[in-house]
């Protein structure tokens, strides 16, 4: 099967100078694959007229007369710009033509937009961000990172399924395990969400290994963690705020002065494997799921190499059928575990 | 003034091993201050036999019979060890013999009997665990950090008022500017619990800032940080994960080879420098907030170096009347902001 993606070539802060160039990087790595960039026709004709004829064969261009900006609200991107390039290369995945999507843009109005025109998958209330992060062991599929402020017990457990479907699907794990993050050391075990959720899972059929806390996500404890997407996007950003710091310091340190600069030069080579080891670039692409359709949301400022993951991402979970997952693991489910979720609250706007 | 400090001996992974040289440490630099250890009489003469006239004019044996322990539910150790280290500690506190009350037992237990014994101040529905941590500006007080998992939004602000007494007490600010802790990149702009939060801290005489995201907290864009139990302990437990992952990793690049020994040989006082600037230890004691009482709760597995700084820590917040200065910061508010807050769920056991 020759998969095709499309990508919104606008988005993303740098827009075509970076998702045209991964996308011939990803065209000749992937030699079967296609893809269809969407965006100002002119500009990206240009951008890819100096490709070489085995991957020129496989690109196409696709007009679209609009642009989502970052700061966009997702409520005007999805009413009042019908021909931006990110409503336009979803339209593709809805029709037929392409098998995913992938864009650096607004996160918000990509949900928004997929939303509406993609929908949701049977017994899928709403969809959630998932990405995958390194940990000691190897990676953890986290979700949901900030799509769904409020959850009943009934999306978190099928958050789970999703988390479950897309980690077999990136990560070629089977019945990967799944924890329920929470906060345990005290004596306080949760909130009521939490411990309802904790029941629901034990009868989900998915591969539910207990509650895990904050530390357990890095240490590799379970290979998905699912909590709500107000935790999960605090716990995210806290992250990225620590490794920035972290980053920040011993860079200081290794500048302070001329000896120190001189270990740094001895220290680079090592310096330099540690760094590729926790390239948040590897990682990039948040995966949309949920939709009847893959939408992969990339990193708004990466370079050419992030956003050539972020596709490889996409193509990835076309390639193994992360939809059939997810759509096997809800079959499987008792209904109850999943039925009667109707009670959360909208994070993104219906349009 | 002389304070005196009461400390709870027999706490922690280590007990008296730890915690009598880190009193007598702390003696030693603050020639002023007292210390009543509590615990295994026999055990505290011994420990403290060889100190130097100086010191052991100044540190006093106060039995107790009983041990909390590390997995003790807090309800059976407030219910049933009523001749603990931890519980006659805190009763030196609530009948004035000492002006603070340092542990590094069970969490759970010192909140529940903290709480019983002390009392919360006027004002104040519940207490709250804070803690500082370094940013890339200097320091942030964060709560809460675990002690209440469900908030109603006149307690995040009781929270606000108490971190911005915490930080001018231990850090010498003033007027602390308040972040509240929310997610905001995303079309979402939080729940319904931050914005009634938002609004009513606009109204509370703080020196509110807005919102935050997680990011913020370790770029020290506010000296305080509110937010729920919940959040606040996956947090800090996330950081807690990604710091040592990193750190694992770091080591594991400098001890691949003889090579990378060898760069890290050259590279030590560099990396040394670094680890010291973010050594947990120097950042260790979470203060129990809200008490009519100083509590504070030292990491259960540091060392004499960290427990020293935990009992400084209670020495500077008494020498600078934490105390009166959240009852200020109540007394100063509109009542609306900080009345109605009765529909919180308890997460330490009402005794």
């Amino acid at each position: 099967m020759t998969i095709t993606v499309a990508i919104d070539a606008m988005g993303g802060d740098h827009g075509p100078s970076v998702t045209v160039p991964a996308a011939l990087a990803f065209l000749h790595d992937v030699p079967d694959a296609r893809v269809i960039i969407v965006g100002a026709d002119d500009v990206l004709r240009k951008a890819i007229a100096g490709a070489p004829p085995d991957v020129a064969s496989r690109i196409t261009v696709h007009a679209a007369t609009e642009v989502v900006a970052m700061d966009d609200p997702p409520a005007d991107a999805l009413r009042k710009k019908k021909d931006s390039s990110m409503r336009v290369a979803i339209n593709l995945v809805k029709d037929g033509t392409a098998h995913a999507c992938v864009s650096a843009g607004n996160t918000g109005a990509l949900m928004a937009i997929a939303r509406f025109v993609l929908k949701t998958l049977p017994g899928i209330d709403r969809p959630a961000i998932a990405s995958q992060l390194p940990t000691r062991k190897g990676v953890v599929t986290a979700l949901d990172l900030g799509a769904n402020v409020n959850c009943s017990a009934e999306q978190l457990v099928q958050f789970a399924a999703m988390g479950s479907a897309l980690c077999s699907a990136v990560e070629g794990i089977e019945r990967p395990t799944v924890g329920l993050l929470n906060i345990g050391e005290e004596d306080i075990k949760g909130n009521e969400l939490v411990k309802e959720t904790a029941e629901l899972l034990k009868r989900s059929g998915l591969n539910f290994a207990g509650n895990v806390e904050g530390d357990d996500i890095f240490k590799g404890t379970t290979d998905v963690v699912v909590c709500d997407g107000f935790v999960g996007n605090v716990a995210l950003k806290t992250t990225e705020g620590l490794a920035g710091m972290l980053a920040d310091f011993l860079k200081r340190e290794f500048t302070r002065n001329p000896l120190t600069k001189l270990s740094a030069l001895v220290a680079y080579p090592v310096l330099q494997a540690f760094r590729k080891r926790v390239d948040p670039r590897r990682y990039n692409g948040a995966t949309l799921v949920g939709l009847r359709g893959v939408v992969v949301k990339s990193h708004g400022g990466t370079d050419v190499f992030g956003f050539a993951q972020a596709i490889r991402k996409a193509h990835t979970e076309v390639l193994h059928d992360v939809l059939a997952g997810i759509a096997q693991r809800i079959a499987a489910m008792p209904a109850a575990a999943i039925a009667p979720g109707a009670t959360a609250v909208a994070a993104t706007p219906d349009a």
